[in-house]
């Protein structure tokens, strides 16, 4: 399917929801786990989420329409939430998530795009070219890389506990595909 | 970690809410699409999760208490969702998955559990012997495995929106793992 705005955003403006209904005041033993080593617990996700709302998406979508390709995109720190969510009660982190995706999508819906906008292009600093429809549609599979992420480190908790039924469970088998 | 009731309940209680938060009055674009060939749409896996809760979980607990391994489980109808949904929209889907799984739940809490009936064994009709944990264990990681699934359906819509970003979105790497 091509990417469509409306469809976007109607995903856009589900995640937060789906997330507070998964991840609020679930057990400490289920937010704070991870798959091991470097890997990310969902209450890490959830900061690295608020990160993105904060410099990645809405503001690069603003440096295509103001610069084109002439400015690339700042890079992205994939590690700020470990400095920024420091402290926070996860609650919080759901609620900071929820409010900055609410004013993002206001500001996106505020850019009033005409259909021709879709095809104007960014530099992103390693990947080159892109567009802005593709950098809406990556806004929209980044949430679900971290719907699916998070799935997964979640069920990673209960590895062991289901004995012989993990070779029915496919989220058991996956073992992350992230660059 | 260990199977733990509580930590089991707190997860299997939120599901409903998450698949509802995720998918309810979400363009069908999204939620009718699948992965190709006979793959499930989400529509598809919400009558799959409902099909669980009538036939497999709770009933399989109690098979466990009241026969141990001497009565085999009823086998699962893994394609039952595509005779019992038809013709009913998602909405009530979604509305017959919550009341259904609060009833289990209700249930399983009224079985009242000791410590050492978790250790009590059953048999599965492939998988041979099992523990009451195990099953419970299993319940949630079935639930964790679609909304891994229902994550991947959804982000499959979108690989080739994204353009260059599917390198970097695992989601759209992910090929499924169910046996």
């Amino acid at each position: 399917m091509e990417h469509n705005l409306d469809h976007s955003i109607a995903l856009l403006e589900r995640t937060p929801a789906t997330l507070n209904a998964l991840l609020r005041d679930l057990p400490e033993a289920w937010t704070t786990c991870n798959e091991g080593g470097k890997t990310w617990s969902a209450y890490d996700i959830v900061g690295h989420l608020i990160h993105g709302e904060k410099t990645d998406w809405v503001p690069r979508a603003r440096i295509i329409l103001e610069s084109g390709e002439s400015r690339a995109f700042d890079p992205f720190d994939r590690l700020a939430q470990f400095r920024e969510s420091a402290g926070k009660p996860l609650g919080q982190l759901l609620d900071e998530f929820a409010a900055l995706r609410a004013e993002n999508l206001a500001q996106l819906r505020g850019l009033g795009l005409r259909p021709e906008d879709f095809a104007r292009r960014g530099r992103h600093p390693a990947l080159g070219a892109v567009t802005l429809s593709e950098l809406l549609a990556a806004w929209v599979g980044h949430d679900l890389t971290h719907v699916h992420q998070i799935s997964r480190v979640l069920a990673h908790q209960y590895l062991e506990a289901v004995g012989p039924w993990s070779v029915y469970l496919g989220v058991l088998q996956c073992a992350g595909h992230s660059a």
